[in-house]
This record gives C-alpha cells, structure tokens and sequence, in this order.
C-alpha cells in the first residue's frame, strides 16, 4: 500500500493542511506539514468553500478508488490481470489482494475494532483536522474499483443553513483547484478519463437532496486523479506555500 | 437500456411486489405484478428485514453497477473496449454512452428537472412503494462500474430506534435471500466475483455510523447478481407465488 499520509508526514499530532484550505497553517507550522490522504484531500477541495459559505454538519461518502492508491504494481497487476481474464488464464493476485480487473473490492486497508478501515477512518480525523472541525459528523465507504488513476467520490452533505444547487455551483465555480462538468442534458459528468492526469478535481450531479428537510441537503459527484492531486501535486503545492 | 421493471410492470398504480418482503401484495393483486428495478431490488432484500425491526427513516445508497443493467450487447462491448485499450487502439462506444472499461460513469438514464436520473428516482419511489412507507427519506447516487454483472451497494441506514451492527447481523442471518460475508479480520467482503451466478444478495461491512447520534445510524455494502436477483429470479419468484 503506497500511504500517501505519509510522505510530509513526522508527527501525527501536527495539523494537515491543503494549501488554498487552511493556508494561515502553513505560516504556523513551517517544520512539518502533512500532507493528506489521496480520498480525503480529492473529496474536501470541493466541500472546503462550501463549508466555509455555510458549516457542513453531516458528510456520507463513498469512493470508487483506483488502482494507483495501492501504487503502480498494483496498477500493473490489474492491467495484466485484465489479460488473463480476457484470455481465460487464471488471474494473478500477487499485489492486489483480491481480482480487481471486472470485479470490485471494499478498501483492504486494515480495519479496526469499529469495522472501519484505515481509508474510511482517515477520512473522517483528517478532514475534521484540516476543517479544525472536531464535531462534524462524517462516515465513509471506501471502495476499490478497476480504474488505473483517479478517484471518484459519492458525497452527501448536510449543511447548516439551506443551500441550492445554483448556490453550490456559484461558490464551485470560483473556488480554487476545482472543475465543474455538470450537464444534465448531455448526461455528461466527471469521469476518472475527464481527471486522468489534470491537477483540478472536477465536480459534477450537483443536486439538491430532499431526504433533508429545509433543503439542506446536497449530492455531489467527484473525480480527482490520486497520482496528481491525491498525491504528488498537493505536497508540491505546500512546498511552494512554504518556499 | 434494459429496463427490469417494465417486465411485469402494466400499470405504473399498482404496488411492486418483491416476493417474501410483502407478499400479502400477491393477494391482493393476482392480475398485474410489477418487478422492480434491479437496483432497488437489491438494496431492498437486506433492509426489509430491518426495517419490519426497526423503521428505516432515511437510506442514502451509492450504487457500483455492472455492464449487465444496460444489456448483453453492453456486456460484449465492455470486452471489447477492455481489448481496444489494452490493445492502444480507439475504444468503440456504440451501446455504452462513454469508455466503460477502466472507467466509471454516473447511470446515463435519463435525467429529470431535480438531476436526478431515473434509476436513481426508482429507488426512491419504488422502495417507499414497496415499503408502503411514502414519508421515508431516501437519496441515490446511481454509477456505472466496468464489471460484467451484480450490482454492489453503499447503503447509510438511519433507523427510528437505537441499533447496533450485531442486531444488524443477527436480523440478516435469518433473511431469506440474504447470505452474510463480513469477515474483519481477513477483509473479505461481498464482491461481484461472490455474488455473481448466485440468487442471494450478499451483505457485508455491517458498521455503526457513528455520525447519526443515539446508535441509529448503521451502514452496510451489498452485492447481487443483477440478471438473477436483480431482473430475472425476481420476476421467476412472483410467478411462483402466484402458481
């Protein structure tokens, strides 16, 4: 497992920060910055501006997470597992646990006593460290599809005050590091293919959720290449901050 | 687009009926019988007997569905691109809206004035239909994964009255249709691979959502064949109750 967690980072206890989210840390803690999980850093860089306009309380995810987040042998074995299947050989699992070629996996990071894994857990301390949100409510359901690179997120939000789509789509549409394919006419939103490779994290299915009274609920969809955003280019980005 | 529900389905009036959930609905309604929607289907067969426990007040499911839902030529053409890129030659989109293999894209039905696209409206309607539960509040997030069958699942439950994963647990051990895979320590959760070929929906990641306060909150990850359990078995079982 290539844990991106931990390249910047040396002490649990130092805040994560994402540059563009929490810049005023990275003045703060100059030494150490760590630098977030792949899921986490591609599900909040949308939901930041939106938390910031009005306070999420509640945030339900669930990933569709690529190949990469497992590192490029893992990337390899599914492509080779592909061929096996396709040409009827049995199917190697040497770096991925379980098939992952035509087949899909719940994320096989250890799981602790809760039945969470440490994606999921990851998910929810990091995004309430880098919110300096301690009481928001958020569970995840992180899952392993047969994609090369980028994540796609599912993500249920429950807000504080009402918000509608138009108003999510106004504060995305300026907010740094995010791209909007929302075309419900064309049925044309964020694919891995559309993220594959591009530093944004592209949003789209923005709609209101009316299993949430007063109209504070809102669905979005998200797309993020894990090898740029997720991991790579978010600890260029604080190198530049720091620089 | 293979459309399940309109199998049986001869008046948009009458209630759905899935066999064992109420099948009090069969008397009552001997001429027209509605089969419904593959997703909703398999998301329900596990909730049904924990709702009959403990009402469900809000269910937010984020769908993995495979090729199988949009037919067989879908089915090949999804080889066939897995092939072509494999291969580095252009990928063939001519059943499939957009690349399917190596990708993943939001249910291309057709998308109404509130975003939502219609698979994703007939498991809010059909599920309150055949809960005779009109109030309970429901949202989905309905996606395409390259796998060839069975639909998987991301289900959050909010629950009337405190429950905890073992109640979960011990209500799905005697469900019919419902077969348990949640083993922890191994990671080993349902998967397509499991389900596929078979008539149970498979229920596995059985947690507490710790984000719905006074233990209401349980989230689950299912998995079912979508041409047994999800159209075909389905349509066979209402036959059988009927005869």
């Amino acid at each position: 497992m290539v844990d991106n967690s931990s390249a910047f980072r040396m002490d649990p206890e130092v805040p994560l920060v994402v540059p563009e989210i929490n810049s005023e840390d990275i003045a703060k803690h100059k030494g150490i910055i760590a630098n977030p999980n792949c899921t986490t850093i591609i599900g909040i860089v949308p939901v930041w501006p939106l938390h910031r306009a009005n306070p999420v309380k509640r945030m339900i995810v669930s990933s569709y997470q690529a190949a990469s987040g497992a590192g490029q042998s893992a990337m390899l074995e599914m492509v080779q597992q592909a061929r096996e299947i396709l040409d009827g050989k049995p199917v190697t699992c040497k770096t991925l646990k379980y098939q992952l070629a035509f087949n899909v996996y719940c994320h096989d990071s250890k799981i602790g006593p809760n039945g969470y894994n440490e994606e999921e857990m990851k998910l929810v301390k990091e995004t309430r460290k880098i919110f300096h949100c301690p009481d928001i409510a958020i569970t995840g359901t992180c899952v392993r599809v047969p994609v090369l690179r980028t994540h796609c997120e599912s993500i249920n939000l429950e807000f504080t005050e009402p918000i509608s789509p138009e108003e999510v789509r106004g504060l995305l549409e300026t907010a740094p590091g995010v791209s909007i394919i929302d075309d419900r006419q064309a049925n044309r939103f964020p694919m891995p293919i559309d993220a594959t490779g591009k530093d944004d994290v592209y949003v789209g299915r923005i709609r209101q959720d009316e299993s949430i009274p007063e109209g504070r609920g809102i669905n979005i969809w998200v797309a993020g290449d894990q090898i740029r955003k997720g991991a790579a280019l978010n600890a260029v980005q604080i190198a530049e901050k720091l620089l």
